[in-house]
């Protein structure tokens, strides 16, 4: 099972569940699983930045990817190796192809300005973890400030063979998308998959400028694969009336910082994990920050019964 | 007219219209004044970073400046004035004051760091304008890289008695509202006015946590106002259902570079303005950007009519 | 008197002599200047960085501006035009062009990220002064966060015949002449004149790199109008000799941020202004430093009886 | 042997020496350790920035670790232990601890903005590596981006008993070593050890000020030494003589980027280490570079007989 540029449909950036002291919950990695699962996921992502990859033991974050591994069959697995150093890429990336992933994720350090830079951040990062091995381009320049145009992506698709994938996130970033698809057409750029982030704030438009489907970690997973679906399917008014109705909640979700916190309150809400806990140092919740989820979900489950908790 | 901390309610953010040789349009600036004034505005900012204040003549900017201040009477008019240089800041706030300008608002420069540096900006911009000028801190890290904690606004607003409001935009920022709020009530700061920007994404929940009104630049301005009017009334539902209703089309709007170009589209749709021309340089929207927002509109007006255009 | 691309020698980076007041000291702007043509001045750039211009009023930066070209006949006077606006930027351009300027420098704003946006920002820029107007590329990423390639620097002056020359401060940068002049000499660009700045640290190797010469502040610049010709003349030993005697003081005055200061300071101490003030807001000169400087001065002075003060 | 708030004199940063093909070379461990030794070393440091501690695997850092450990019987040694998350910090500061290290030096991660985020940041990273273990904060804006004001750096060592080192390196930083030594002098903020960094840049005037030694890799680590221990001997002339000397060579080596390649060439020429590699990615030194670091050695060896390669 190796990441392939025909990938599509839904790939949830997973959470790490935990317990309150602080320990990866593996019963909620379990629910979890059977709920992306249940959702149509069609792949998973694990160690993203929403994962709380940097409080993992090296350990601890092998055996959480071979947990979804083993607990989505026949479905791949990515797992993000994003490291400031490159023994620590190759270390992870190795180690957790060994266990079965289909792919890495690599996003480039916030240090990198010139185009230059980073093509040739890409090409050390591919000799680090092995030209053999799938990966996807992390491509979210408000977090981590990095700017790639549509040519420098088609630069690092074009130098290295084992580009499967971009993971879309710049913002605003539609005409981004409809430009690597113009790249295709006219035959300058081999075709990639391209899934789309940013909390799926523009979903319903990615998918009509060409992505293939959803990277994220909103929590109704369903959403995110139905709207992909229907996208596909060409029922365009349908999927934007059920992305319309979840667009406050995802909004809500989306704000940097609070936002795993959010996810992670109504994930528990909605019993795909045990407790929403962080292991530390972690955003808390307040009471009224949790008192608005409550009333958008709410609000939610008059639209979409799935909502109701 | 001065502004005063007791501000309130819809300050929309205006563009500067332009014709499509570059050209301020007059006329476009008449019936754009004329739109917010229907949209119950009870004040106006002009000038600011959506305003395409950089591409204005020093005479441009202030013969502007009159014109909103002539065309809404009784109302203030706040104007942007932040400049790399104390110099500039304090020639365009001296000039629009004796113009007839109710205040200033002054954003901090992206260099500063630390929260001394922060409160010492604002003390020198006082001196620079006058401590005679009201003012308003525009607080937008997004946008600025300037990050201002409670602590640091309470120092700048204690520390200035000409500091009238907060121009609050941090992202996420639902917490910092009732910290502030928080520290009025403690008696720890003078009451402030907050108006809250971000294009809106979160006005619906900023009211509740305390906000006093809006000061964006959407442009469905009647929406701002509604949302702000029935949050004040209690009715809170119905301020949720309008929201709602807008918010794909803002969201959309609300995108950083392209956003600007959206809502310029919007209001020409609108017949606020004429042209949807920026002057030199600009973005330009897309055939295929201009559809999508033509299709958010003919959704939009499905659920408030007055998105029929 | 136009600036050309065979510009060479010494352009220092002048100050803008200020009374205790925050006056234009204009009998210093006449010393300075004799002190300039004294050590061999080939030209001088006003308003820049250094010159503290953001705290000029219009009138005084165009006042000013006309003072060095009247005070410095035949020799070519660069403006600083650097400007958050266009219209800002050109406004100034076109009057000191008008007044008598050899030509405009033009630095990139820290926004700017890609390749492809520092092109086209100096397209824009271009097309704002008037393609007519030399120009010079400001290269200092240190301060600005922009980083320009070689190749960008070459897209740039092939794509605009009134690019005349390069000041260049990249840190570290002895490759980045080198590259550029193996450029011209491959025949992929066309010559340009490239003066270094930086302070001057490294001006000993910059010109045996191939730079043109030095546009810089350092209080003494006698000494680096001497480098520059005794490295022109060849005679290597005597530059570096003269050089290292320097460069105690030349470090302590690269400081950024209180740099200004120590400079003012210094040329208080030698005659060339009557006054160390920088107009509010400005760094002040501890105690402790000011004794710093002068022990330097002293030492200087065993070496090169120029310091004696 | 725990490292104390009573440190002082040199604590060079040492390289990690590899062989050509890029393992690490253990023979030149032990002559590298003899040169610190020889040069009067009072501690050192390992797993800095400067030691590409991200391309080590953990076994290696580990396994130099403990080379240095048993190769400075008696000394102190600091390990940086900076990572993006506090699970790889933790994990490193027991391993080195119980290895026999002395201490760890934690940088702030870049995102850091306000004064109470830094502040917060290194209570989490204290409870992450357990506060028994002494720690060095290392205050480095120009690399780091991170701006800590006198008043930062007292808070975290009034929160913090475990905080025993600040490694300076801000620029300009003259007054901040006054201030904080001022802090000590009034009884505001308990006595800490100060070694400076920047390369040793500014290094004859920092002890003046009140700093207790260095910290830095300089490939002459008996200048750094000697200069520390006649300025303790109130030498003032000859430390600055000395200094003065070495001044043009330490300015070439302190370049960013490319100054790692110039303090190996230049350790390789003095027989510290057998090679100049990096591991990959590593910078190159140009034939243009190397001739030029030999000018000068050569220079500094007419002052400096230890020069003489």
């Amino acid at each position: 099972m190796r990441l392939t540029s025909s990938a599509a449909g839904l790939f949830p950036i997973a959470p790490t569940p935990f317990t309150a002291d602080g320990a990866i919950d593996h019963g909620s990695v379990e629910t979890l699983i059977a709920a992306y699962l249940a959702a149509g996921a069609t792949g998973v992502t694990v160690l993203g930045i929403m994962g709380e990859a940097p409080k993992l033991e090296p350990d601890e974050a092998l055996d959480l990817t071979g947990r979804f591994i083993d607990g989505m069959p026949g479905l791949p697995v990515i797992v993000g190796v994003s490291a400031p150093g490159f023994a620590a890429m190759r270390s992870l990336a190795r180690a957790v192809m060994d266990r079965g992933a289909a792919g890495v994720m690599i996003a480039p350090p916030p240090a990198l300005r010139t185009d230059d830079q980073i093509v040739g951040y890409y090409a050390q990062a591919v000799e680090a973890v092995g030209a053999d091995v799938p990966f996807v381009i992390q491509d979210y320049p408000l977090t981590l400030t990095v700017q790639m145009t549509p040519k420098v992506i088609r630069r690092i698709v074009e130098d290295n063979p084992s580009c499967a994938m971009l993971k879309h996130e710049d913002w605003p970033g539609l005409e981004k998308i409809s430009t690597l698809r113009g790249f295709q057409a006219e035959g300058s750029m081999r075709p990639i998959s391209i899934l789309t982030g940013n909390g799926g704030l523009f979903l319903d438009f990615e998918m009509e400028r060409g992505a293939d489907g959803a990277m994220t970690g909103y929590a109704f997973p369903e959403m995110l694969a139905d709207v992909v679906r229907l996208q596909a399917e060409g029922r365009r008014d349908e999927a934007h009336d059920l992305f319309d109705a979840h667009l406050p909640l995802l909004r809500y979700e989306q704000q940097q910082g609070v936002g795993l916190a959010v996810r992670k309150y109504v994930m528990m809400r909605r019993g795909f994990i045990a407790s929403a806990a962080q292991r530390k140092p972690g955003a808390a919740l307040s009471a009224r920050a949790k008192a608005e989820v409550d009333y958008l979900l709410a609000r939610l489950a008059a639209k979409d019964p799935r909502a109701a908790v």
